[in-house]
């Protein structure tokens, strides 16, 4: 199903332009390197419009925003919808500091972004961040599971509708949607969150995959989503198998991703549409 | 003795927010996940506040200081000093420059730190820097052995006494006190000190078992150190059997830490008292 | 052939300083100690010339500059050639934009460097900046081959002649050239470019060989090139056996670096001289 775009990254190798945290982002070059991109880090005012240019996307985590990056993160987003890049929003911790929910206001309205994607906690503060989220329904628990689900769904058709962005909310069950479809996924596993940076790792894959599919985005960015859950699948079973700990589960984790085919992709994701 | 300790760690999952370095700041988050917290970095002086009030503990660590964190490491220290958070400094090469130095003397000035952690060559500059510290003996030798115990000891519950925060010195022999109680860990391997951020990471992990014990804070500290150690020496030994290197060794220091349960911490450290 | 360059590594435990990317810094650390020197990062302007003092070599990498580290760098340059102390200098990206170009150029004018480290696409824009480089051949192709090697070897030894430092590129083929001497070297494996940083870690290695062999920069250099060429080649071996991924290779690369022998250097190298 998704096995032209996987095809597409190896194929391609887009350059990746990411503005993101000090904290994980040796992880996220890493996997930009092992699902097939190349990835470019810089975050000076004075050259992230040119490194932007030379890339197929672009990547935005605020996850240690300073007042210095975000003007870079802006300046960044407006060149890449210039160039019509995809541009890719992780607002890590939205909702927990007013700097992080402002900056998110602030970056979705001064950018483009092709998709979104966070935890529903931090999608509600996205929701609730005042850019055109009228109607949106935040009053969510921050899970999805299958008693909330029809609820999440519309959530996130209407957050796409308000932002005109793909929005991938990752948890238990992950939904990518747009206004009109939705994708529910249900790789993954529950240790994952116990290594630091699976989900920035994530938004760099989608970021990887929008840059070398530009024309399907929500088809790339779920795609994105199920290789990184069925990596994190077969990661957690070497790790079982070799009695090791979240050490060596980060580990197989990028093993996995370097190692994932179209072929393995298609057997292993559990994906469906509403 | 300590079982309470860390069952408290995986019960609470504390919440610690760390202004550190970019060096390690990946395996200090990796490793609060690993023994049981849940990490947040955040250093703009916009949000540090904010950040640090919805946690259970703040870690500072001086290890690539600027003047744009320091004012924020001053900030966050307050706000947690105001809500009764345990603060935990980690003077990262104090000594080896004046800035360092004389930012580890503001911090002590205008932060209530309920544990300090370095080696002794730190802990030397620590107890110079002015901070009250008048009669602490910083004539020590910078390893504390068998010899010089004695006077490491009076150095450590001197420096103690003058800060008011549990003092953490750890090397071959590993001391954490206060003015009246000393522990000695004999646990850990010398080839830790061949990893980047071993003192980073256990200083976070002194965050987070803080963080769920605040009112056990000396107790707390000795557990989380021969925690790090018994880790240290679980992944040597796990080195040794595969032929592995430094590489290995931090990956499976990591995988230790998340296997850590109260009875083998309980049955591996080599604690007594003085 | 390289033998006594690896013990003095050893034996002497350089103390370097790096002023480097927030990328891949926690490698570049792990691999200075592995390699058998001890990392320093440090870039605030108010301390760059106090550590570099204590120190023994300096790295100045801009994989992630910006206008603060910047001045750093210079400070600290400044300081470690009074000092007389080898100066690395990785120009990683140099050509992608201007900022990074414009801050070659700079470097290199105020800056006097022991050893320049980068891919042929970044040496070119090196040789391009005006350092004094005319006359050097800035039309080759970005990959060094058995088919261009005679004029990648006269644009290596011309770009050393123009900036008077050992002059190292590396890629398939590495070349590492004074005004006089080649040194071709034929280690390495195509999956390293698969691991982010393998450059910059090679950079810092130079500046531990070269920090504990002041007086034979270019050997020093050379040594450490094939050094992390066989660490590749190792790793790559061990990776195959276990049907890791990217992930693992990364570990085992550490792995090697720390397990180097000056026996197993010497049998393993694939140098030769031109």
């Amino acid at each position: 199903m998704f096995e032209a775009i996987l095809e597409n990254v190896r194929k391609k190798t887009p350059l990746v332009h990411a503005i993101t945290n000090y904290v994980t982002v040796n992880d996220c070059a890493n996997i930009a390197l092992a699902c097939g991109g190349s990835p470019i880090m810089a975050d000076d005012g004075g050259e992230v419009e040119e490194i932007t240019s030379i890339c197929q996307a672009l990547v935005v985590n605020i996850g240690t925003l300073n007042a210095r990056t975000v003007e870079s993160m802006i300046l960044a987003g407006k060149k890449a919808n210039a160039l019509n890049h995809p541009v890719v929003l992780d607002p890590v911790g939205a909702g927990a500091s007013a700097l992080r929910t402002d900056t998110v206001h602030r970056l979705l309205k001064e950018v483009r972004f092709s998709v979104i994607r966070g935890n529903m906690s931090e999608m509600k503060a996205v929701a609730g961040s005042g850019a055109a989220t009228k109607g949106v329904d935040a009053d969510l628990k921050d899970a999805v599971t299958d008693e909330n689900l029809h609820e999440a769904i519309r959530f996130a058709k209407e957050l796409s509708r308000a932002t005109q962005a793909v929005i991938a909310i990752t948890g238990a069950i992950d939904l990518v949607a747009d206004e009109k479809k939705v994708y529910l996924v249900r790789n993954g596993h529950p240790l994952m969150s116990k290594i630091t940076g699976t989900g920035c790792m994530l938004s760099e894959v989608v970021g990887c995959y929008c840059g070398a599919n530009p024309d399907k985005i929500l088809e790339a960015t779920a795609a994105a989503v199920c290789a990184m859950g069925l990596c994190g699948e077969l990661a957690f079973e070497r790790m079982r198998k070799t009695e090791g700990g979240t050490g060596s589960l980060r580990t197989y984790l990028m093993d996995a991703m370097s190692s994932m085919s179209p072929s393995l992709l298609n057997g292993g994701m559990r994906i469906e549409t509403r």
